[in-house]
């Protein structure tokens, strides 16, 4: 396998959520080929048991490493949660993932040692961001976790400043503000449209940390430690895979991408 | 092909919504033995295209057509709604399906002719309940439709009574309401669970026509016009295919057919 900095970085996700952290890295990294995976025929992977969440990743990364990636991003907390070793075990390349850039960020942002973590229920259920913060800060370190099923279909109803969604968010949220929490880690790629909500439900005293921006900022670092970042001059190359075009499509994935999606390919895995 | 009225019935879902389906069946018809299939790994299906969707219930009918069922109910509104011709093509038994039981009854029930369709996006944009209602009556019926996409999740969390609930159905309805109709079609099987809290929000001037009632009915007419009804005598049996055994599946599942999900088999299509 000949990687060059020319190679595209594969990043993928169960659907359009995975498109705020391409969105995050294309600002950081504006001359990278992309190219992005969205399961979109088996979306959410949130409620979906492990073993099914391991398969479905082991196939969207053979479908990536196929087309020559030079790294692979799993932008979908789910997965990273689940199937990080079975993606890790099956790539020659690098594989990051949001949680533990997530998890990084939040460890060094905290004053009083207290994070909050939101996502899906399954990605709490999985232990996987209490454990990767160990990892980073083994000491003294409080911990609460809250699984927030309802904010990914909020999301996707465009309810992003909408009575429903701050009723939702206080019913969540209440019992982490109880515990003093100074950082909330948004532990799913939906949840960055939610910020300007979440941050007034949640008052000046709990800094949000996206986990998009966090790996944005990893990929730059291991690019230059592999001599892989590629130089300024030709035009990067954005190419989008699904397994469904759904129903509003198009609106829902440019909301998340914060621009319009240019090349979309339908696979069938 | 040989049928019998010890022959199962095959009744399938995108997940777990067709339970409230099976439920009214083994109520109406307690001797019948049943095959559920419920597509867990790929739920949920109303937010995917059409072609997606016809692919989908394609793979499930012909896994319960090699298991010798009598009949087929397509117990999910979105594949009634974009994928009945596809499995009726298939199929060397007869095919009952949700809509058209659901559209009948609101047409036979209506008293000012004035009829609210409430259902996920893709039943809505397919426009089946429109084309099912003119079927049994063509004539001067006034049709308002409404795509309620959060109604799902919500009932999945199991916020049945809960004011993030009522909030969202005032919000969904509130237009429905304002063309004065006098009946309400739930055009999703999730939405029966919702009865108390719908018809509170509602009034006593709108009725609820619930397709899984419905459809039964439809079921016993068929079994004894065709003479495949099973005698009482024998415990019938009933199986659950599942895609995917989810976070929570025995519980909700449970919620849905109102009684212990006995035998669940996991299937991979």
């Amino acid at each position: 396998m000949h990687l060059s900095p020319s190679s595209p970085i594969g990043i993928f996700d169960s659907g359009v959520g995975g498109l705020t952290v391409a969105r995050a890295v294309m600002e950081r990294l504006p001359h990278e080929n992309i190219i992005y995976f969205g399961d979109t025929a088996r979306v959410p992977y949130g409620v979906k048991s492990s073993d099914t969440v391991a398969r479905f990743a082991r196939q969207i990364a053979a479908f990536l490493l196929a087309k020559q990636v030079k790294m692979l991003i799993i932008a979908c907390n789910t997965m990273a949660a689940v199937a990080f070793d079975a993606v890790r075990d099956l790539s020659p390349v690098p594989v990051l993932e949001v949680i533990d850039a997530g998890a990084r960020t939040a460890v060094s942002r905290t004053k009083n040692h207290r994070i909050g973590i939101i996502a899906t229920p399954s990605t709490i259920a999985s232990g996987a961001y209490l454990a990767a913060i160990q990892r980073h800060d083994a000491n003294g370190m409080f911990l609460v976790t809250q699984a927030c099923p309802l904010f990914v279909p909020l999301v996707e109803e465009g309810w992003l400043d909408h009575p429903v969604t701050r009723l939702t968010a206080f019913e969540y949220l209440t019992p982490l503000l109880a515990q003093n929490i100074d950082t909330l880690v948004l532990g799913c790629t939906h949840y960055p449209l939610l910020k300007p909500l979440l941050g007034s439900v949640l008052g000046s005293g709990v800094q949000l940390v996206d986990s998009a921006e966090a790996i944005s900022l990893r990929v730059e670092a291991m690019l230059e430690e592999m001599n892989l970042k590629n130089p300024a001059g030709s035009e990067p190359e954005h190419v989008f895979h699904v397994t469904d075009v759904p129903q509003r499509f198009q609106e829902i994935g440019e909301r998340f991408l914060g621009r319009a999606l240019g090349d979309v390919r339908v696979e069938s895995l």
